[in-house]
């Protein structure tokens, strides 16, 4: 199956995992969920990422996600996701996707890395355990990782690991440096895949930037899929339109923690997954939330019909 | 003139501290800027937040923020922020701000609180060393400080400190500590104003939990005017038009760091100051920055136009 | 085989996990410094600690770890460091490793826990998902997790969970809290065994406060042995002048990091274990160093002969 | 009064600054544990340091800590402490404290930064507000700062910015650090002082690895002036036999938090200052404490009988 490269483009939704009521992985939901993404304009997928539950799942379970999404997924390429606290582990689930048909894997810094020298040597030490010839993709998230990776370190990351051959940008504010990224590139450095993150909410703004696309889970792919091609088709401003109506939920996404439990509300809602429940330690909608989020879901849809 | 209390309510706007090319003081434009926000509908003013980039002045600067500011903000209370490694220099400033006409004092948690235990006893520290007969404001911004205040935490300072008045709100995601504060009050615990900040970001939720308004810098007040009033009223839906309207810039300005550089490139060109320019430390705007925020102004007067 | 209780007492050693030049598991010596620990002195073992590269392990690894030692280990309880980023993991390796003989697990709280509530719950879930029949000792330790337990959350945790039957106590200061803990006892609440760790470096006074014995990997176990002992006899000067002569080497070996690549030279240099390496990533000693740790074991071995 | 420089070496004492039981500084005290200090072997001394508690002090205190430390300290180089949260605010000090006759300034990086571009960019801040004439410390202090910085940071920021002429070490582990300074300065980097903080628990180490000497606030200084002595003579087991007397009470008072309060009873006992108060925020010593630090002081004293 496909793997990702350095010129990778498009949409790469962020997974959830589906869980039953009772915590157990949903299998039927994940095949559906899938098809979901697939449907709504996904160009790939990415699995086992934070917004996925990874570290909730067992080992088996892990394993498991990926084999049901790799039979469901075509000729999209899959990203696996495979932080963990140690190479081993990395090692062996890197090893089982890649041979299951991943298209690569993708890796987050650790919050104990301090100093710019320690982040180079993290991904130095990750590749040399997942082998030269698994694509990487390396997840730029300080908010969540508190690790601060800077234009230098990325560049000598790029620079002594040929393997990392895409950036899952959700650095915030993080829109200089894609721009950095571009300019770097223009005067000599290899090329990049530049997928981005944080729910998307700085999509448009992206796009103009050189991003190649977006890796994220929103639970309305289509936008993704509207704003990055009307982009790529130089009509920002139709876009921007597209984007602003999308806006006002992608916001109230974002909420750390709640957003997950939003996002499985609304896959649920559409169909994709049976039940939106997520697995222990996790929260649940309060009455409030779910009265939030629906009067934005009808505002939004009325907005797109305003739009057509 | 007038006390902040625990009835409070509105729009109180986070002064910028403006400053000249050459990094001093700007005292005409604080002048202009205190004038330009009062008329732009903000029903009080804080001072010296981090957002007025208080950290970077001197002690004498500070105090001259505060009478500049107090000279022209006539019956609007105003709001100092006090926050300093140490207990001396929040005595010292709180007894300063206050005897010159403030309402009221702001302070954030120190990032070495720890435990719950721990900011409780800050607090009551705090309330120690500038008088118990000063109303004090609580900055919950995790974002920031790093420090979590957890509903019991906050509720065990409520009971054990009269003079805390007010709460500013702005954890992330937040919206159920609105809820559960407005449910302790309902169950007797003393009322406690709550405006929220991060920007506006979530103000029409804010204000459907129970907010009391906001206090933030967005550099146009006129939109949580409009949004505190019209939700006051009961208009939600033509509350949350004006909010879609000025959201695709409320996001861009959310972004850490750069958010101040785009809020006094705003103001400046409403006239408000006479330079964008932050104090040393801290960034200034790309050319490509620019003319996104341009472009985002361009699209939210058309929004406006369209809605009015 | 023996389980752990509230009334546990003695010394625990946190065991190393030997790896070849390699980095391969030596299994070998993993039984050799099994028996190495016990001959010293040790009453029970604690594997798949910090100290003991657990998180470098695969999950085989550290099953095998667990079977090899326990296959030694006789009478002497056996505590397994479950810790992982998720709950699916734990209950997995605490599954296992009671089924397999130990005598209880493990588990330091997670660096993302903010709030004494969010602790108390974490723990709630552990012994959910591991079943409260479980032994479980709670790992104190906030210079590594930089999580902060205050007494209160502690015995929250303590009242709300019967099953945690011991404190792997290295908060640092943490006298106060020891004596903190048996005062609560003293008033009612239930008795807790309370093991030290920090590298034995406040042994003396740990024990004069109450503690129950040492948990920590210090490479003279008889050190600690001869402490307790004698600490639990009334001679506190004998322990103390025993103590104060191992005290350069036990000072050398708190350095963070480089502690671990000194004690596997320690092991290695009297035999119970074939290599000192240390599983990538992980530091080597200089020869600055190594000269160091050698002039250290002569002048305790002259001291030691002093005191004889 | 003398200049701190690149060749400076000895004993700096970290000064303590006394107040009263009312919180009040105590100006006598003050002069006289600044005689003290020199009496008891001191060099140079460091005011308003960490653990001067100088941030719980008001800016005109500071300034008067300032004043009677110069007007008792002589010959001996007085280092100034000027982190503070702006910049502003230790331009201010600095040029108070070097108009007063300070030898320098010492400034720690706030714990905000995070790569190490931006700690290189903050000391050139620092010097571009200070002045490039004044000599400055630098802080390295990780286990407080929480900020890291790699032998490559600081060896940029020795070479962008000259008038730092001093490390205060302190990293911890940090002896490879000293190595690698002192072989940098070898291959041809400008020689700068390293005085060694952490109360002296690694000082023979770090005399032998190239250390100048120590900076910190150990209650005995004369154990400082004579391994700092006999290590410069070569004398290392005499040096060593010192420290090993010393190391049950510098260990003791290692312990964060507590350490202040043990080093200042320690202080009183000695007669240096009236009161062994710290000023709010701020522990005490519990009565078992006071028990073990006299312990502690018996057996100190028994061993250097026996070592004279």
């Amino acid at each position: 199956m496909p793997l990702i490269h350095s010129g990778t483009q498009g949409v790469f939704v962020i997974s959830v995992t589906p869980f039953g009521e009772d915590g157990t992985l949903d299998r039927d939901s994940l095949a559906r969920v899938t098809d979901f993404y697939l449907e709504k304009g996904a160009d790939g997928l990415t699995v086992l990422g934070m917004m996925g539950e990874a570290p909730k799942l067992s080992a088996e379970e892990s394993r498991e996600v990926v084999r049901i999404t790799l039979a469901r997924s075509g000729e999209a390429p899959v990203v696996v996701g495979i932080s963990a606290p140690g190479l081993a582990a990395m090692r062996d689930l890197a090893g089982f996707a890649m041979d299951a048909g991943a298209g690569g894997v993708m890796v987050a810094p650790p919050s104990t890395l301090e100093t710019n020298e320690q982040i180079v040597t993290y991904y130095a030490n990750v590749v040399e355990a997942v082998g030269p010839d698994v694509p990487l993709v390396l997840q730029d998230f300080p908010l969540s990782t508190k690790v601060r990776i800077s234009n230098g370190t990325l560049g000598a990351i790029l620079e002594a690991t040929p393997s990392v051959v895409m950036l899952k940008h959700e650095d915030w504010p993080g829109l200089e440096k894609i721009t950095a990224l571009r300019a770097a590139e223009a005067a000599g450095r290899r090329r990049t895949s530049i997928l981005c993150g944080n729910g998307g909410i700085f999509l448009t703004e992206e796009m103009a930037r050189g991003a190649d696309g977006a890796m994220t889970g929103f639970g309305f792919p289509e936008m993704m899929r509207d704003v990055v091609a009307l982009s790529r088709q130089g009509q920002t401003d139709r876009a921007q339109d597209i984007f602003d109506a999308y806006l006002p939920l992608v916001r109230y996404e974002q909420q750390p923690g709640l957003g997950l439990s939003l996002r499985k509300y609304v896959l649920a809602k559409r169909g994709a997954i049976a039940s939106a429940a997520l697995r222990k330690p996790g929260g649940s909608l309060s009455a409030a939330a779910v009265a939030e989020v629906e009067r934005l879901l009808d505002r939004q849809a009325r907005r797109l019909a305003e739009l057509a």
